[in-house]
């Protein structure tokens, strides 16, 4: 039996590299009078719908997508939430 | 009194908008062998730092920033997360 899954992927710059886009979204709050922004880290959001046959097979299918794909290792991290639409 | 929230800020595009970035990483997909996915849709994610006085002045805040400076209500649908840092 195969199960439908969404999966909502959230991929950041790991803490010790600088993210020059979220540094020019600061200063243009700024800008705009937001001088109480500390930090701002920008970083990508995936939605993705597939289908695998158990949960287990769902995490390894997108661990090995965000691995291999979506994310580059060496400077981001990522985390993802799993979701059964099966019904 | 000052609070510090920080907060996760999830931007996509809305539904009825061609995601020409999701089609290309699906078809990335497709020759990797993962045929079985269905939809990836691409969007932005953001992680914000300030002080606001309380949790409504703070939402008020997210809000504005997001419709003015982070997404584009026109093709882009927006939701967050806060969470209370101060401690």
């Amino acid at each position: 039996m195969s199960n439908k899954y969404h999966s909502r992927i959230y991929i950041t710059l790991r803490s010790s590299v600088l993210d020059p886009a979220g540094v020019a979204v600061q200063s243009g709050l700024k800008q705009l009078g937001y001088q109480e922004v500390e930090e701002v880290r920008i970083g990508k959001y995936v939605e993705m719908t597939f289908n695998a046959t158990d949960e287990a097979k769902a995490k390894e299918k997108v661990d090995f997508i965000c691995d291999r794909l979506l994310a580059n290792p060496v400077i981001e991290n990522y985390s993802f939430e799993l979701t059964n639409i099966s019904n």
